[in-house]
């Protein structure tokens, strides 16, 4: 009877990203080791989290009412596409974007099946068309899908006579040039700009 | 408002042995992105593992009994000493062992100012005395602390007249040679046996 309910705690964990059956099994021994306050703090967490957040109708981004806050207050005709809802997350850290969001759920994958039509593609057409959106800038990861979805948000954007544009790829701030890649390299030697 | 559920179901996860902010964040964003029957199954999985297991009066072992089906129906004469109930699950799949446990709930260390009165130890002299136990095996693990206690352990014991023994070291089944340090190959090869 115990061997069951602790076994299904730590199947409950191992659903977690990345989590093995022996990080599980830590997990779900400090629970029962932990204070009866803190399993239901985290208990109560769970639920919470799952029960009030919910996605931007708008925009698609985490929120716990219908339409978020940042599509009620800021420049819609700037938008900035990511692949997933906590992208924006990221993104809001840098505090001086006033544009407002839209998130694909996903991005364009051959391998994995995954055209134009499996992610938000068409509501982003149908935003920029209803919203006379300006720029839309594609946030989406600098790896092969990101940028197989990029260029083709670039090709069906630019009859309209919207600006596409793309976060700048280069070295990273505060990081070391010896362990910087050829790629990320190349990129950043191709979109030098001169010093004023 | 969003912001506030998200970052509390962050800090619940970070509670947890060896997760920090980053790892946190992507259970949580796992959490919310998952279905709804997925978040319920784990916030109730926390709460009831922490609602209905609890510690045998008699061992310290897990159970959602008061005293745990180990000790009710095995061999009471021998006691297998270890140093938390989660060792108990390890050492139970040896199959053969037909003996109950005993937790100490920690180990002698003097670093961290705990002594044998912070640690189950008069409890064991105790069952040792009134169940007239024949044989203590002290599990503790191989390190100093484990081996502090387990000096000590024998040296209280002794004069009681019971058999106490300590797991056998050696090196690991499976392992490799080349990669068994130094003290292991010591404690193997002063403890080699004759092959028959």
């Amino acid at each position: 009877m115990q061997e069951e309910i602790i076994e299904n705690l730590i199947e409950q964990f191992r659903t977690l990203p990345g989590v093995g059956y022996k990080t599980a099994q830590r997990y779900a021994y400090s629970v029962i080791e932990g204070s009866k306050e803190r399993a239901e703090k985290f208990s109560y967490a769970i639920k919470e989290a799952k029960d009030k957040i919910g996605f931007c109708k708008v925009c698609g981004n985490f929120t716990d009412k219908e339409i978020c806050p940042i599509c009620l207050t800021r420049n819609r005709r700037i938008v900035c596409v990511v692949k997933e809802p906590k992208d924006i997350i990221a993104m809001e850290k840098v505090k001086t974007y006033q544009g407002v969001y839209h998130v694909l759920f996903g991005t364009i994958s051959p391998l994995e099946h995954r055209g134009p039509d499996q992610i938000k593609i068409k509501e982003l057409l149908q935003r920029v068309t209803n919203d006379k959106v300006e720029e839309v800038i594609v946030a989406t990861n600098p790896d092969v899908e990101g940028e197989a979805t990029a260029m083709y948000i670039a090709k069906i954007l630019s009859p309209l006579g919207v600006k596409v544009t793309r976060l700048a790829q280069g070295i990273a701030m505060g990081s070391d040039l010896e362990y910087a890649d050829e790629v990320t390299l190349a990129k950043a030697l191709e979109a030098r700009r001169e010093i004023n």
